[in-house]
């Protein structure tokens, strides 16, 4: 298990009756033009999260505010994974997880990734991190089968691993960490509901050569821009041809959006995961908040319902934050 | 014109009469999975080429060792990017062009670009460096254009930058250089002839999204693997699930040369852009030799002639050898 990259530091597995308490945060898919492969992990907002160690073999999901959460563990996104985590251990353990859920679903942050992340993190910490980053993903991507009905990595890996990650494949799991610039990211919700599996059925089986030869251009420029540095290629290479012209109509203002953002100085962004959030990229906090202020007015004006964020990339994805 | 980036050091023009001579070299466009975008500068094989500066508006072509190239000029792959360049050039100048024909037309690894972009560094040095690199990109693409019917950059810019480059874009042309390690090429060079212009006619104009999001996975796997200087990461991003599958049935041995090479140590390979030859990546030289030794066995066995090379990336592009 902790044989495999990205090992997470050994520790004894604490006493039965042991509690945790993770944040779990939010993470932005596919950055554009790397659909399904990239993802970002964000300091804003978090899911909080307390997990305690049950010395029967065992799941129990409570929802701390009453939000309307499936409580049958192979239902619920925080739980699918932890079902799969216990029956890969030896003896009678299990988990009792309460969850404070601020990420909305159905909102294109990583709601149901940053529940299931949290769990597994949260969970391998009180076992003395038995189990390996990659593992983690992979019994976490378990939650996202039950959110979306398929199991993709891209809110997942970056949860876990913090910062950006590159999902190269996911038979065999390849997770690549992209080191990136410290950017500011703005991003805006509003307030209506686009569930992924919706928004994965509009897409096209098939695509154009031509566009897709567009769209890998763009993805190794954007790659070669987080890694090196070059703020005017990221934003040259934020621009997707395949995805966004057909999800972008279940968002009203998209394009007022993302045109008035990079107007007020955005280096660029796009749909959040299958949306309806909107990401905006942004060199510096002053540019960030004035593409939130754009935001703001444009959803005011339109009438409709919204919550902002001005955040920046979390590097370390899910964290312990008392023991 | 030299105001873009990527300047070359200006010069005083040189005086009528002049001539220069430059190493044009070969180039292996691809990269496996940035089919169309990705393009990487060897060291060998290359066109030895002389430009002469002529006092009036004229091109003229010579063919140095009877090779049968097309003399006139908007037929000719050095040429057609000249007469493009003479046309954005006050007064009245021309150039004769010596062509010592190495690179094998048709062979796959940039035969019509070294005439072209070697053509254009050569000329552009008499006349005192006046126009930048991506001038020079954009007059060689014409080269392309005489060549296969299409003004593609993936063999012309790694050819005049040197080194790896992706073109994010080719609407407005956007040039992106790649660092990358210290690596040694293999090459096969099977004799039988696969023209661009046919390679693309068997490729279909619709590819499955789902082999896209599998491409695009590669190439960023890739490019970070080379800027990162991550062998492993190299190797494992070096899959073409679009583009290989098709083609690669007109390249007798194919199969077998990249599974044997794979085990005689290389990081991977594929075709080198339209084929037929294959290339393979390796870290050190002795790994590279016993690469092309299984190449050899193969096509030995197969009874098919063949030229093999052992190089290593030319971070430099055309080279000026004597003024």
């Amino acid at each position: 298990m902790n044989e495999q990259q990205n090992e997470i530091p050994a520790q004894s597995p604490k006493d039965r009756g042991s509690i945790v308490k993770v944040l779990a945060p939010a993470t932005v898919a596919n950055l554009v033009c790397g659909f399904d492969v990239l993802g970002m992990c964000l300091h804003e907002p978090n899911d909080l999260m307390e997990i305690k160690l049950l010395d029967e073999k065992k799941i129990i999901i409570i929802s701390a505010d009453g939000y309307p959460l499936p409580l049958d563990p192979a239902q619920n996104t925080a739980g699918a994974p932890l079902v799969e985590m216990i029956n890969e251990m030896p003896g009678n353990i299990g988990f009792e997880v309460t969850i404070h859920k601020k990420i909305k679903p159905g909102s294109g942050i990583g709601s149901s990734a940053a529940s299931a992340a949290g769990a597994v993190v949260g969970a391998n910490h009180l076992l003395g991190n038995f189990f390996s980053k990659q593992d983690l993903v992979r019994f976490a991507m378990f939650g996202e089968k039950v959110a979306s009905g398929v199991k993709h990595a891209d809110n997942i890996a970056p949860c876990i691993y913090g910062g950006i990650t590159l999902i190269r494949s996911i038979h065999p799991l390849d997770i690549v960490p992209i080191p990136a610039p410290e950017l500011f990211v703005t991003i805006v919700h509003p307030q209506i509901e686009v569930r992924t599996s919706d928004a994965r059925q509009i897409l096209r089986k098939e695509v154009l050569l031509k566009d897709a030869i567009k769209q890998w251009g763009n993805i190794a420029g954007l790659v070669a821009g987080f890694i090196q540095n070059d703020l005017a290629l990221i934003g040259r290479s934020l621009e997707d041809v395949i995805i966004e012209p057909v999800r972008s109509i279940l968002i009203p203002g998209f394009d007022e959006v993302k045109l008035m953002c990079k107007q007020a100085g955005a280096l660029g962004g796009g749909i959040s995961g299958s949306g309806p959030s909107i990401f905006m990229l942004s060199k510096d906090e002053p540019t960030a908040i004035a593409v939130e202020n754009v935001m703001k007015e444009i959803y005011n004006r339109i009438g409709l319902d919204y919550h902002t964020y001005v955040t920046t990339i979390n590097q370390t994805g899910v964290t312990i934050i008392d023991n």
